[in-house]
């Protein structure tokens, strides 16, 4: 016996058990007022599944008298009931969760015809849920329910058992259509007449009706069947359906004068609102089949139709509405190849700016590509048209689901101007999905806000393959980093302001203020006996605590000078890279040297990239070491007492951001740890999603940032870890510029005009490069076990014997393919090459493995990397490394996986070493920890984390038109 | 001639010419092939309307030759298109501005029927526009041009002039219902069955069938329709409609072997699909009618149907449907009482915790909400389901809308723990939307993130008067003061690095870098040609600029001891009230002291919540000053170059948030200004935007902060003065706690427990604070001329003798009208009252009058605000204040309003001076002001504008269920 649950409209939750008296067998029913001033009374009751084939539970159909014109039900409803179960039973072998749900509207009492669709639903095995209004409800409390069935994800199906006079237009059209089994909204009805019944639902009296003409003794098909009292929508549905299968309609009505010739010639009749009137036998022509059915629901006509058997075969074709819809929505759910409506491009010469070229695309409605690719309204929340977040809980609902193929996107050492990886990951995307039509997603890191308006400009890409539009992709987005920012200060400020109260407040003092007394009652909230716990004071009553344990427990003691936590802002705001808080009186001289660094370079946007639940996300917030107490404790984010509040305020940045390419195709958007500091990759979760997606087909491009040997390494080691994902193909990006720089060319720095040498042919640095930092980058994503796709960014300086000749030494170097990509000029189109050779390469085995077993002690870690990833002879610990890592050792954190912070533009630790080099050792200055992201961070040299402005910031240029709000100078 | 114009794919704009070959008068046609890869046509010509009523461009109509069965269109014609003449004109004399317009896309070249549909839209003089696409087109092409028309306002109208089996059902359920002006999409065509005419549309060939029948010579009343061919979903409206008319109809095949019998008996003939086929003459009976339509364009079919009269009567119809439409759409932008769906409530006692309660309710779907109060789907930015923002473009769109009544909620003198304003709002809005029916509003302010971690909790109303969902209400919103915090921490960086920027180069290289040179080319931004206007430099050639314009220009010159630009951080974070910034060894010792406020404290937020447009707001931005130059020159975020980034980073927060209370009832959430050192009133725009939604009988109910002698002060002075409305009526919320703290109760203070004398019935004391406090703050509401209702918010302590006693008092000082209000236990029930009392006190005079005229000198208006507000004898200027007047005077700031920073806790400037205190000189320590925002703010005593962490703060007992998603802990 399955019961629902309510919740009343007060909001208390009310469980209904089996009621002893249930009528009929595997039902239960209640009706209990709610509250004094409810007219409504609401009941839930559903039949048991668990004796759908028990024979016990067969409905016992008798034959029926002569009245009903000569027929005979039992056959058609034994066979109606029959294949509903199958189909039932075979629903529920494909996903054994499955439990389709009827849900019945009524006013007022049970009456037949109820209790016979409740014993044929309960004979097949179907769910029931039983809403009872009062019987003068209004139209208002009729729409509130039904607004309440459609938003309810387990109600596959919708019958308004109402008088006529309640079934409203506006009640009607209230029913989401693909919850109209009864197929009475006008939707439903446009398409029966229009006769595509791919989407809707015949009505179940309509079926009944059909069914036993058909099923007459001699065949009807060219016979005339008079159709009396037909003037509404089911007498219209009826003609249209009864034509379809080859018999001549003619209608009458009850009132005319020829009624009884028409009769009289007709070799089929059906009667509508024939409850009160009646054709004489008289006038039936011999052998004519007479069916009577009531469509709509007159109280003194519901008996009569309900002793027919037309009222059980009306029932079992309703239930069968509700079967074959729950199938089609579970079959909605399997893999398909998406209906991916592409925007077409049409690429100008020479290419627009980026936000010329953005702005003149428009961007699909969100919630459209969203249908497009199956994800579900009610697992979408929209920020504004061209954005949305998308729930979580669609892995759930996929998790039976084959994932894609995933595809990181990594590139060789970069030149300071970067090589366009963001590029080629959107251009493949948009070949993928746009051109040959394979489900694909991009996942996207969010960019920091900062740089937007400093030096850096714009990052959804560029050209014809960017992600539109690209100045929400650049600015607030959903917000996720404010919410980091939010999150990241409410700790800081937590610190500072608890160590203000620790030093001015006795044991005592701050025991009552953290523990105070409540209407008389002391307790301690569930985030300070999580604390007694780690302090090993097992005891829940504050009263039974010794001095010294409160004092333990109020103090956390931290070490001012010992304080990691930094404030964030997402502003290039370089003169808060060192500053002294506390400086105002009523901080009472507790100064203290501290610093903000840019939003992103927080641990919570590392927490974010990484957690693969909410609940993982909150028990890392809560993990986060924020300093040491004197006495060398962690102190940690639930010491403070505010992972609770960090959970809270991150609790939508969790969802990652869909947005779109130039070309219609999805794209995830979500968190964008630093690359240095943090591992530089997007999330886990928008991994996840994304890969459940595209399905067993589909491919996921993802992307890693700097050069190969810090992203990728770091999505292997650190990520690929945390998610347990498995990477099938390494793309792995160059360009003649950057190739041409590892092969000996003169240095390249942003600002300054490019030097000859890599604007003329030069095949020999080329080959350098390839034969050196290309040829090392695809040895490393080998070491990984990973093929290795190269694509190259082609520039318009590139000529056709560098494109070749780098094609030709990748291959030489082990790639699996070498490809020159056109995206920026071309969008999707300009990729297909390397879309191919991806889709190719994703057929070959990937044997993936760790760079290193996570057992390892954390100086060998380190070795390892150094040796195997960077060329290194070997590394060289500074005595403060030293005492970290013995350090991290002794608190535990010894098994977590490393994260290196070292320059992206070398393989080694000297920015002006390009190519591959060797013979060097690599100094490891200190050490660092992200215990709550879950990985230890050794420092090669000094990395700034917060940016600073230019005497020109891109700011100048940016602008927004206060007519047409459009935004100029992003790039 | 109105000519189209069109964004092609590539996103270039091309408008096209008239033509002079114009083959029909009033019309204009191009098909122009868009680029070399497109094959589509792509054409949009418009009808003129000028010559609507121009006899030379009516059509001459033939008399139909007999093939048409004697029939004669011309009389029905002239018919149809006099009256949809007469209703275009009638539709352009309400609204000149409307022009219908009905977009027409087509397959090939045009072909006679088209000549027709355009030679009637012509006469008319309906715009049309033509959509070309190539005969063999696609259906991803067709459905691409049907999304954009779909999306696009202006067009009233789609006809899709197709061959059939380009009218698949994914064509024809793309169209929005409600622009199928021939009504053969599934839902228009359900409508057309179930007989509901409200909304759809009558195909426009129906109803010329219809019209030829009717006026057929004899009446066709009772006689017998024969529809031969009407297979299709045409056939079926046909006779739905025919039916409808009172005639029999019967169909036949056209391969029916009885047609010939079936001809020969009826009154009258439909032949559907007659283009190639025929019912000889022989057949018909004398004098039936005959009418040959062709449902479906069929090409060798068109010919036939365009020279037939039906031809003409159809498109005169199909006008006939986009004219109606446009005036159904016209009606509905037009004012209306709200059909809105109220939430029902059943308050539980004792009344649960805030969010126990907030959380028991569903909200509906925004989008809903939206529908119900007259916003339209394109004028909606949803932000999740349950908050949206809504554009701007709506206060254009009803610009002639009058507005509805404007009530503003201000409060006696408060205890320190608030005498519930924001809960009066609410349940003011609840009382008078779903329980009078009288549209409403409520605007609130958006609180603050920083308290709602620290001491204060929510802020979203309480009890069973709140906005839902109240963590969506209290925490990031639709990320509004993340945008401001953005905005002003940009401008704070800018303006450090600028300095040090300064101090590090020499005037040459500054100007090399403020104004590169690009390709060769050097070219001021249109930020610095403003600058130099500012400057009196009329020069736009930078290399014409004197070596001392060059330094003018590039040094700003900031004096770093005169910044007053903070930096602002949305957290309680009181170790940054006072800091050093600049300590790092990259800012070059340029150390320099400065702090952080909470961000609502920020300019940028008086801005928005001032701002009556973008432009005003972008303008507001541009004139900000941040500080001094070392010569005495202000120094503006336009002199920064930023304003224009701030205007593009607050694009989105310009937009009001649109929630909802308990009880579904609309409410704006935009703008939360401090107060004391800003206006403390929400935004200028959400009271606009609501004032229009509400319409004429309408109400809207907005918030002022503090006091009636702060908040209601200044939201007369200041945003009255900067919006121009009128308030009709002041609600002044008062308790029997604060009343008895005026009459001469005990201290009172959060967290200490409250006195006896306020939990005991005591009439003397409430009687003092009515005659004291009470008294004048309904005299200073009198001082503008605007009428006092006094809302008691009813506590649960207080007896029946002294809420008899408050309204009695409050009548005999002056109120219109003085009532208890029960919302917090009731919700909207238990303000009934008051929502009586506003709306009758709305139909008395309002004589509303501003305080002091603007031109009055500083001090004088500072004088008046203190005598005359808060019952001061004189005011005191300290020398520093002297000295700032005396700057602003000399700046030209002098005739700005006056906005006070003054404790909220007295009349007077001393927090424990309660009732209505006299006898004082207020004492002005200094003066300061908001140039972008307007005001020149006065500093009453010491403002503390950053809060900070108690010992256990609010964060301790917020949580987050990783399962449910529940948050616990906000109250």
């Amino acid at each position: 016996m399955k019961l629902s649950i309510i919740r009343s409209a007060c909001g208390s939750l009310r469980i209904h058990p089996t009621h002893p008296g249930s009528r009929i067998g595997g039902l239960s029913r209640r009706c209990l007022p709610v509250g004094p001033a409810s007219r409504r009374l609401m009941v839930r009751t559903a039949a048991t599944t668990g004796g759908g084939t028990n024979p016990k539970l067969a409905v016992n159909f008798r034959k029926q008298p002569q009245e009903d014109g000569g027929f005979e039900c039992d056959t058609s409803l034994r066979e109606v009931v029959q294949s509903t179960k199958e189909a039932m039973l075979a629903l529920q072998r494909r996903n054994p969760s499955i439990q389709p749900l009827l849900a019945i509207i009524q006013a007022g009492e049970d009456d037949s015809l109820l209790e016979i669709n409740k014993k044929i639903a309960g004979t097949i095995g179907l769910n029931i849920t039983q809403i009872c209004l009062a019987k003068e409800c209004s139209e208002d409390e009729i729409v509130e329910e039904v607004l309440k069935l459609n938003e309810d994800p387990r109600v596959h199906g919708v019958y308004l058992h109402l008088p006529p006079a309640s079934l409203t237009s506006r009640v009607l059209n209230t029913l989401k259509p693909e919850k109209d089994v009864d197929g009475i909204s006008d939707l439903n009805m446009g398409r029966l007449v229009r006769g595509d019944l791919s989407k809707g639902f015949v009505p179940p009296i309509a079926n009944a009706v059909l069914d036993l003409l058909e099923k007459h003794d001699t065949s009807l098909e060219g016979k005339t069947v008079l159709l009396v009292g037909g003037e509404g929508s089911l007498g219209v549905a009826l003609q249209c359906l009864i034509e379809r299968r080859g018999m001549v309609v003619f209608k009458s009505h009850w009132s005319s004068k020829s009624l009884q010739r028409q009769v009289m010639q007709a070799d089929a009749l059906v009667l509508l609102g024939a409850g009160t009137i009646d054709v004489p036998p008289s006038w039936v022509r011999p052998g004519a089949a007479v069916i009577r059915c009531q469509p709509s629901l007159e109280t003194d006509a519901i008996e009569m139709f309900s002793k027919s058997g037309l009222g059980y075969l009306t029932a079992a074709y309703r239930t069968q509405n509700v079967v074959h819809n729950c199938s089609r929505w579970f079959q909605e759910q399997q893999y398909r190849p998406w209906h991916l409506r592409s925007l077409k491009l049409q690429p100008l010469t020479p290419v627009p700016s980026d936000i010329e070229i953005s702005r003149a695309q428009t961007p699909k409605p969100v919630d459209q590509l969203a249908a497009e690719i199956g994800v579900l309204p009610e697992e979408l929340e929209a920020y504004g048209r061209s954005k949305a977040k998308v729930q979580l809980s669609l892995l759930d609902r996929l998790h039976t689901q084959p994932d894609g193929k995933y595809v990181l996107v990594a590139g060789i050492t970069p030149t300071p101007l970067g090589e366009g990886k963001s590029t080629v990951t959107i251009g493949l995307v948009q070949a993928l999905s746009a051109h040959l039509k394979l489900n694909s997603f991009a996942c996207l890191r969010q960019p920091s806000q900062g740089p937007t308006f400093g030096v850096k400009g714009g990052a959804a890409g560029g050209g014809y393959a960017q992600v539109i539009p690209m100045e929400e992709f650049n600015l607030h987005l959903t917000g996720d980093i404010h919410a980091i920012t939010a999150a990241n200060n409410l700790v800081a400020a937590a610190i500072d302001a608890r160590m203000l109260h620790e030093a001015t407040q006795s044991d005592k003092a701050l025991f009552n203020r953290l523990v105070p007394s409540v209407n008389g009652v002391r307790r301690f909230s569930p985030i300070q006996i999580s604390r007694l716990n780690r302090l090993g004071i097992n005891k829940t009553d504050p009263a039974s605590l010794t001095p010294q344990e409160v004092s333990t427990f109020v103090r956390l003691d931290l070490d001012p000078s010992k304080i990691t936590w930094q404030r964030v802002v997402d502003t290039n705001d370089r003169f808060l890279r060192k500053i002294t808080v506390g400086q105002a009186s009523t901080e009472k001289g507790m100064i203290r040297e501290t610093g903000f660094d840019i939003a992103v370079a927080s641990e919570i946007m590392a927490i974010l990239a990484l957690a693969d639940s909410l609940e993982d996300m909150k028990n890392r917030l809560a993990r986060m070491v924020v300093g040491t107490s004197r006495s060398g404790q962690p102190i940690t984010a639930e010491d403070l007492g505010v992972s609770g509040a960090l959970a809270v305020l991150m609790k939508d940045a969790i969802k990652p951001t869909m947005m779109q390419t130039l070309e219609g195709t999805p794209v995830f958007v979500h968190a964008g740890p630093f690359a240095n500091i943090a591992h530089g990759n997007s999330s886990v979760l928008a991994d996840k999603l994304a890969l459940k997606l595209v399905g067993r087909n589909g491919f996921v491009v993802t992307e890693a940032g700097f050069g190969a040997d810090i992203g990728m390494e770091k999505f292997f080691n650190i990520k690929c870890r945390a998610s347990g994902l498995r990477p099938n193909v390494v793309v792995l990006v160059a360009t003649v510029r950057a190739l041409k720089m590892h092969g000996g060319g003169p240095n390249v720095s942003a600002g300054a005009p490019l030097p000859r040498e890599y604007i003329d042919e030069n095949l020999s640095l080329v080959a350098g490069g390839c034969r050196s930092n290309l040829r090392k980058q695809i040895q490393i994503a080998h070491l990984f076990g990973v093929p290795v796709v190269v694509a190259l960014n082609v520039f318009k300086t590139d000529t056709q014997a560098e494109i070749d000749l780098v094609c030709q030494l990748a291959k030489e170097c082990g790639a699996s393919d070498a490809v020159p990509c056109h995206h920026w000029a071309q969008g999707g189109r300009g990729s297909l090459e390397l879309a191919q050779a991806v889709n190719e390469a994703t057929s070959r085995p990937s044997n993936f493995q760790f760079l290193y077993n996570i057992e390892m002690p954390i100086v060998e870690k380190i070795r390892t990397i150094a040796q195997k990833v960077y060329g290194a002879d070997d590394i060289e610990l500074s005595p403060e490394a030293e005492a970290k890592i013995d350090y991290y050792n002794q608190q535990g954190y010894g098994s977590l996986p490393i994260c290196m912070a070292k320059t992206h533009l070398s393989l080694s630790h000297m920015p002006d070493k390009k190519g591959a080099p060797t013979g060097f050792t690599l100094p490891i200055r200190d050490v660092r920890a992200s215990i709550g992201a879950g990985f230890i961070f050794p420092l090669v040299g000094t990395m700034s984390t917060m940016p600073g402005l230019p005497t020109r910031p891109c700011f100048y240029d940016i602008d927004l038109d206060p007519v047409t709000e459009e935004i100029t100078g992003l790039f």
